[in-house]
């Protein structure tokens, strides 16, 4: 069987984060992702926001250089009394507040008045925010590529392979099962492109001052500094962005879910054409005989919650004049979900597919009587393999 | 005041078709897109694959060419009993099945064994749905144009109206009117170039066959015959396409609702700044002072139901084997709905923006003593205008 | 095989007023909940309510008792023009205006200025949208009954019939295929009981006037009258009604696609212990060996459909001030879905279940080598027919 | 002003828990629900459901008694390795497979086998959740009562205060501004209702053994022993119970939007009728004439987030056979945040309405000339503290 050593396959990385402590991390939180998205993670960024604030300003001759720099040096996440910051958090609706006040106090003196120059709380907070997401989508696409890399793996093994093909849960034709699994490919490749896609062109900076009519050459500087998109316009309240990464995320997830769910009807008991390959896991005491699908059931308990954190992100976008009153602050543990469910999605499905057991014969003795008949399959796996490593 | 004649500010197109046999039409299904995406014309889209697919057949020298003529001549929806094909759909849960009998028996003799060749009932639905939405698309982005070039004439009217910036709906800083409304217009403009991005490059034709499994020959022919997107593979159980337009769409759906909700706030009596100028509508006979922003409130209306229809369309993507037993068929609902309410906010978005009154006069004095301020107005109005015009 | 001609097996009652003319109407709006929820049922529905207002404000002495019996006569629904209703709709975001301005002209002279007398017009739509429900509710609950009455049967005539018991969709020990079925009774029992419940206690009547300040006593007549709830207080915005109903109908939907998907799964060409036994039905000339889940699919078509509008009506929930702009509006369509769904669900399901036929040899052939177990099925099964029938 | 001192104004008693290691921690797990349901107190309630499950079998005699004794009393969570546990949850899809194990090591001996006898892992899973879920509305109900309090003060205090009634964000006729405050209270009154009554009739024990058909005699015992609700049968799959928990959670977080959403409104600066009470919260250094209504927005920050929450259970409820294969294991998680966030916002919600600074003078100057009347406040404020009271 091909078996891969992914980081999918890696303990979960936060065990005591989610919100239940981590009792269900292993399931809800696997790989890297989780930590990406974490309380930690948003405050080194929240302070990158802050550091190329400075640079950017001082460029601009909005404030001076030596100011610049020493507020750039003091925007480390490991000096910041994170849990104090959190408490804060509260009193203004936004982390914002008390971390100028933290990072003033650093740097003291008359660089203090310096910090933070012109901005408003929701430029840290929304730039941040995608500096977070930037940072989070290298682990959710290294484990995406690590999915498709053994479903490519699995439509070219197994171009010549017969499996009856399925339509309404009835039996309809022979296929070939490479093809089936270039299908997998196709449809996790479409996604994480529109991913990859979103994360070059969605993530922009945003730096528009109070009410979003700060001149952009700041925004320029800042973007170019933490190679994030300059937008046309501050987005104070134009949410297409963090709908189209929401969207992007939840395409994605679908694309994981639908190969999970084929691995857990293929691994029923009556079907018997594919099991999950990790020795000792899910197995039970009670029933010998039985080895549960965990990383397919896994894959499916993150993915099942993922579609409504959609929904939620496309609800909030209709944010009032210049800041919403609450949808915006909505988006920021909605966003985060999303990400910690994909990104663990990806890692346990790197899991599922790179250690797939498939059983061939199974396959051939369930097509009964029918001839083997791949049709296409060749040209298809061939077609779905070029495309993906386009 | 500027006022447009936009086809948005027409009478509903199809009052007898909604769910409340048309009693809300006027409110959820104004403009022209409930009528591109109703029975009639779903079944000339159906109609129109089985003629293509007809012609595919026969340059790839499956089907004779005459035969391929006589049945593209016969595929026009007025010669079906509509209500018939309803009748058996059900019997399928599918249109296809009685369509292609209905279609075999308008062809008669040895040409009936030629009508939907190679084909099954989902690259029938699959590829009429994609032709649906973009016959759809065609009104819905021209009223999504009248909305945003009523915007772009705010935006550069009021380039100098100062009004109050307001945060958390607390007043913080005076901006530009124009400046706001070049925020409405970069919105709609980001989300409405995303819905044409997805009809040119997500509309794709579907001719898998039976199990996806079928050369892409014909599949190639087909898309060059109706104009869509020739995919890489058969899309059957890999939903990122409708995943993708329904995103569009809340996108888009999102941005008019929030140009709706800052009109609705801006109209609110303690307020004053805005106005809907068109003559007898939302005026009251009891309360002869107040005039209700019945525009705004259809918007709303419509959009409020949007971002769950987009949640529904990712829940459905885990879709089975080689086709879904459900999920696919509660799709074709969904996405119908998706399409007729973003069309009709997009009908009263045009129609709002286009006769939207403004008081400029108590924009100033909403300032209290403030120093008008419009920022980097100017900029970032040229740049939004400049953007949406490219 | 048991079978039962229910309700749930006629054509559907409306084939050319969903939101696509009727092609998918089939599937979608089964039974006769469609028609019971349409724009003629609004309609009488609001007349309903004005009637009752008038007996009600002369039983209060605020208008004369000839006037209210003049109105009362006059509210019958094909007197009206249904079209001319929904064109002037539009123009108020309210069917209320027009209808009351079409009322007063009926009746005419002096009785005119007695029509609606302190009234609002979320007064009337509000207690329309409760008889509606009611009216609704029954075909649907009398088709949940059909559904439940098949359930119950197959219980008690396979109490002693062994089937493979699974989890996670491996075999895991055996059941009785009886005390599935009770399973399956009891969910829909539950969500039935939920129903029925929210139809007794939650459907109230509203007649708060402008902004709810109205006596009570007025409301209470009306509720007396129309056989709806008298509540503490209007409900203007208060919208745990609307929520309370749709939660109910979306537990019961659930209930329904469960029992589809266990007819799906066991319908698996590969387990073949259930098939759904519609002559004609589901058949494809095609591949003759194949009979299509059609009813099932068709339950999992429609419900799948459905939590995302359970979380419409909740989203739709914070409606401002004492009547909302957008959200309360936006309620209509989704309640009319969300009933015709579930309604649809129930027709489905009732065909379905009482036509089911079992293939006992089948599921005994399932177990393997392993023992045949009831457990305690029949004390549990008697239990599940017990509580049914209490 | 009246104010409280409830537990909703104390710092989050988690700060290091959330999915953002606590950043967020202050806006959407306020007060105590986040603890009730955090990791620590699943692992409780399921070594509760352990010490029970034993003391009933033991009743059935079906165990030693006095191994009964012996696993009781090893079921202290202190006792055990929660983030071991966690770890080895991933391999099992389920916490209850490296529970029992500990459990087994903990009591020895040849009281091991008498663990966890003759249940299955989801037994103790549900019957755990509907112990947390129990636990956890102690303080989210106690918030709610602090809330509905301070609803009922303002609602006595101010009978006679005028403030103009507003409907479609439009001024419509004058009222009392007690009967707006006994309507937020009425609405959260019936949510909360809603919830205590789901908390008595829903939360029910689950012992039915691995496929469901485990005689109900345990359960029983079990039931009365944890003080839940004793089921009819087995609910393994009828997921109703679930779906109202999260219905009622929905209403009360809708109720509580709705009067944050009035506040924000009402305090806005051009109406200025209300403003948030608590000192040093939300003001701001750059504008010190703003006070930002910090815990409305944070209301709404946490109740947007909801409504999905509520669709994503009622999707999970087509649960296959006699245990789903990923969507029983997507509601943990969900139910965690839902019972997080709508615990959060009664917190927030305790806090805002027991700080609110009622601007009588400001509301009768909004009133412009129109005479103040009250209509059938009195009453109706009877009707509404009465009813609450009662």
């Amino acid at each position: 069987m091909p078996t891969d050593s992914t980081s999918g396959s890696r303990a979960p990385a936060r065990p005591s984060s989610s919100t239940s402590d981590g009792l269900f991390d292993g399931i809800y939180a696997r790989g890297d992702v989780a930590a990406a998205v974490g309380g930690r993670a948003w405050l080194q960024a929240m302070l990158d926001v802050e550091g190329a604030l400075a640079r950017a300003c001082a460029r601009e001759g909005l404030i001076p250089d030596d100011a610049a720099e020493a507020i750039a040096a003091a925007c480390r996440a490991g000096d910041f009394d994170l849990a104090a910051l959190a408490r804060e958090t509260a009193d203004h609706a936004s982390p914002v507040v008390p971390l100028v006040r933290a990072l003033r106090e650093a740097v003291g003196g008359d660089t203090a008045e310096h910090v933070h120059h012109g901005a408003t709380s929701q430029d840290v907070v929304d730039t941040a925010a995608m500096l977070v997401a930037r940072r989070a989508l290298d682990p959710l696409l290294r484990d995406s590529r690590a999915a498709m890399d053994a479903a490519a793996r699995l439509a070219d093994r197994h171009r010549a392979t017969p499996v009856m093909g399925r339509t309404l849960l009835q039996q309809a034709v022979p296929m070939s099962f490479g093809l089936k699994a270039a299908v997998w490919l196709n449809a996790v490749a479409d996604a994480a492109a529109w991913v990859a896609d979103t994360r070059t062109r969605a993530l922009a900076v945003q730096m528009g001052g109070p009410v979003g009519a700060r001149s952009p050459a700041v925004a320029a500087h800042v973007a170019r500094d933490l190679d994030l998109a300059d937008p046309v316009m501050p987005w104070h309240t134009n949410r297409a962005r963090p709908a189209g990464l929401a969207s992007s995320l939840g395409a994605l997830a679908g694309a994981f879910a639908k190969v999970a769910q084929d691995v857990v009807l293929m691994s029923q008991t009556e079907v018997g054409e594919l099991r999950e390959g990790v020795a000792g896991r899910g197995e039970s005491s009670a029933m010998p005989h039985k080895r549960n699908p965990v990383a397919a059931v896994s894959v499916i308990a993150c993915t099942e919650r993922v579609p409504a954190l959609v929904g939620a992100v496309f609800a909030a976008m209709p944010q009032e004049h210049e800041r919403a009153a609450g949808r915006w602050q909505s988006e920021w543990g909605t966003m985060t979900d999303l990400m910690t469910l994909t990104g663990s999605a990806a890692a346990w499905s790197a899991d599922l597919l790179g250690h797939l057991e498939v059983d061939a014969e199974r396959m051939r003795a369930n097509l009964g009587g029918a001839d083997p008949d791949p049709g296409a399959a060749d040209e298809l796996i061939d077609r779905a393999l070029g495309a993906y490593r386009a």
